[in-house]
C-alpha cells in the first residue's frame, strides 16, 4: 500500500511585474507525496528537503517574462524550484541510500519530493566541508565569486578591489577571495553592523554603510583613494555610475547581479550616464551567469575546497526557519536586513 | 641669414566646457618659422604641413579638463597638435631628405613646423598605399576599427555585426573588416545618401538612417532580426541602450567613441538603463584607446596592408580645403554632414 506524506509547497499563482512579490503571487499549499518503494520510479529517490537556497534570481522567475537576467518564468500553478539540500528517505537508485545527504539542483520549495538521481549529488559528510557550504562557499555563491574575482577580475597583488552588497552571499566570498589573492579590499553594505562584520570577520581592509553616504563619489574618493581596479557589481544603478568615476586604467567590472534594479521595469531604472569613462580608462565590463562556466567547476572546487579545509574562507548564513517563511526570506534580500547567505530551513 | 616663412596656426584661446567650440575658443594667428639649415636643430626637419587628421577626440582636448576619453587638454595660448602628413622642406636628420612625404604624430595645425625626426615616419610613395591611407585605413581610424573588430570583437563567420556612425572614419572600416571576416553587417548613419553609400560602396548587408527611426528598438528588430553579436559603438547614449535590448548571448561591445555624448557635462548625458541585460546575455563591453595596442601595430599593418594592396578596403575622405576651415571641419564631425574621414588640407 502506498505510503504517503503530507508536503507543503510554494506554488506560483500570479506574476509580479513590478514591485516586490506578495501573497497574491505565491501561495503555500499542502499536497501528498507517495514515498513507498513501489511508487518511486527506478533511478529516482524520495527526498526530505532540509535547506533551500534563497537567491535574487528567484525574483526574476516571478516576473512572467524574460528579464535582463534571462531567467525563465516559473510556470503558473507549479511549485517553485531552486537549489537545495535534502535527505534521502527512500531510494530506487543504486548510488543513493536512505539517510544520504544530497545537493538537489532543482529542488521544489516543499517538504518532500521525488527526484531523479541525475539531479542529485551526494555530500560526503566525512570532510570539513559542511552541507551548508554546498549552498555558500562551495556552491553557487562561491562559484559566482570565484568567476568574478579569479576568472574575470584576475587580480594582481596590491590591486584595489571594491565590492557592493559586500555582506551578501556573493560579496562576502568575493571579498575574502580577493584578500587571499593579495588585494586591498573595500566593501559597501547597508548597516553599520555589517560594516563591522566586513572588517572584523571577513577581514576587509575597509567598508562603509552606503545608506549613510549622501554622495557615493565622495565616499569612493575617501575609501578608495588609489582608485578601483576591480569592481564586483552586485547592485547596479547609482553605485555603478559612481564607480565609473573612480576606475583605474584597465579596470575590470564583473557584473554578478543588480539588486537595486530588479523591482522596476527597465525604462524606470537608474541610467548610467558616464559609460564614456570606459573608453579613456579602457574598462572592461562583463556580465556572466554561472552555468556558462561549468567546465571550470572542478578548478573552482579544488581551489575553494583547499581554502575551506584550511579554514581560510568564512561564510555567514541567515537561516529562516520553517517553509512558511519562504516569501519573507525572499523579500529580505531586497531590504538590507540580511547578513550573508539566506537559507530557508524546511526540515531538520 | 635666417630664412623665414609665414605660418598660420590655430591656437587654443579658451576652453569650451559645454556645447560646441566657437571662434571664442580657437583662433587662427600668423607666426614666423625659421626654416634655414642653421636654425633647425640637429635631428630635426622643417616640414610643410599638407593634411591634418580631424577627429572627435580634438573636442576632448578643448574641454580644459580630463573627460571620459582621458585626452589631456591643449594648453591655452599654444598651437593645437594632432596627427598629419607633411613634406620635408629641409632636413638636419640623415633619415629624411627634402621632398620626403612623412607622417607626423604630433603635427601642429599650422602651415609649417620644425619637427624632431622621432615624431616623423617616412611614407614610401612606391606602393599602392597612399599618403591619405596613412590617415584612414592604414592609420589610426583603421587601427581603431581593427582593434574593435579583430581583437575585441573576434568575429566568427555568420555573426551579426552592428555599427553606429557607420559612414564615419572608424565605422566604414570596421564594417568592411567585419564583411571580410564573413559577418552580416548592418550600419546606422544620419542621411539617406550615407545609407546608400554603406550598402553600395562599402558593401554592408543593410543600413538605416537613425534620424528617420523614431524607435531604435523597432529599427534593430527590423534590420537585425537575428540579434547582435558584435556592436561597434561610436555614438553611445540611446543607441547603445537600444542595442542592449537586442544582444545575443556572449555579445561583445567594443567602445570606440561616443560622439553623441561629447558636448554635455556627464550628469546631463543620456543614461543607459538596461545594463542588467549584460548579465543574462553575458555581454562584454570594453573601452579602448589605440595607444595601448601599439605592440600589435605591425600585425595590423600587415593585415590591412594586404587588404589595401588587394583593393579590398575602400576609404572615403571629406577634404576641407584651407587651414582657415579647421573649426568648421571639427564641428562637421558632430552634425552628420560628413561622409568618411574628415581631413583638413592645409597646403598642396
Amino acid at each position: 500500500m502506498a505510503e504517503v506524506v503530507e508536503s507543503r509547497q510554494w506554488v506560483m499563482t500570479a506574476y509580479a511585474e513590478e514591485g516586490l512579490p506578495t501573497p497574491e503571487h505565491v501561495t503555500l499549499i499542502t499536497t501528498k507525496v507517495a514515498v513507498d518503494a513501489a511508487s518511486i520510479p527506478e533511478g529516482h529517490a524520495a527526498v526530505q528537503v532540509l535547506w533551500i537556497s534563497i537567491d535574487p534570481y528567484l525574483r526574476s522567475g516571478m516576473l512572467g517574462r524574460m528579464d535582463g537576467l534571462c531567467f525563465p518564468p516559473f510556470p503558473i500553478g507549479k511549485v517553485i524550484t531552486t537549489l537545495g539540500v535534502g535527505r534521502i528517505i527512500r531510494s530506487k537508485d543504486a548510488s543513493y541510500c536512505e539517510g544520504d545527504i544530497v545537493l538537489h539542483t532543482s529542488v521544489p520549495v516543499a517538504d518532500y519530493c521525488i527526484a531523479p538521481a541525475t539531479m542529485l549529488r551526494k555530500i560526503d559528510m566525512g570532510t570539513r566541508i559542511s552541507p551548508l557550504d554546498y549552498l555558500t562557499a562551495f556552491g553557487l555563491p562561491g562559484f559566482a565569486a570565484w568567476i568574478a574575482i579569479h576568472l574575470i577580475g584576475n587580480p594582481k597583488p596590491g590591486e584595489n578591489v571594491f565590492i557592493s552588497a559586500a555582506a551578501g552571499a556573493v560579496g562576502m566570498l568575493a571579498g575574502q577571495l580577493a584578500k587571499l589573492k593579495g588585494c586591498r579590499v573595500v566593501g559597501s553594505t547597508g548597516t553599520d553592523e555589517k560594516v563591522n562584520l566586513l572588517k572584523e570577520e571577513f577581514k576587509f581592509d575597509d567598508a562603509f554603510n552606503y545608506k549613510k553616504e549622501a554622495d557615493f563619489d565622495a565616499a569612493l574618493s575617501k575609501y578608495l583613494p588609489s582608485g578601483i581596479d576591480i569592481y564586483v557589481d552586485n547592485v547596479g544603478g547609482k553605485m555603478l555610475e559612481a564607480v565609473l568615476n573612480h576606475v583605474n586604467k584597465k579596470a575590470r567590472i564583473p557584473l554578478c547581479g543588480m539588486i537595486s534594479q530588479y523591482n522596476q521595469v527597465w525604462t524606470e531604472r537608474d541610467g548610467v550616464r558616464n559609460l564614456l569613462n570606459m573608453i579613456g580608462k579602457e574598462v572592461r565590463m562583463e556580465g556572466f551567469i554561472i552555468t556558462s562556466y561549468l567546465q571550470q567547476f572542478q578548478d573552482f572546487e579544488q581551489e575553494i575546497g583547499e581554502y575551506l579545509n584550511e579554514g581560510k574562507l568564512v561564510s555567514k548564513v541567515k537561516i529562516v526557519e520553517g517553509i512558511e517563511g519562504f516569501l519573507e526570506s525572499l523579500l529580505s534580500l531586497f531590504s538590507s536586513s540580511n547578513v550573508g547567505k539566506v537559507i530557508l530551513q524546511v526540515n531538520k
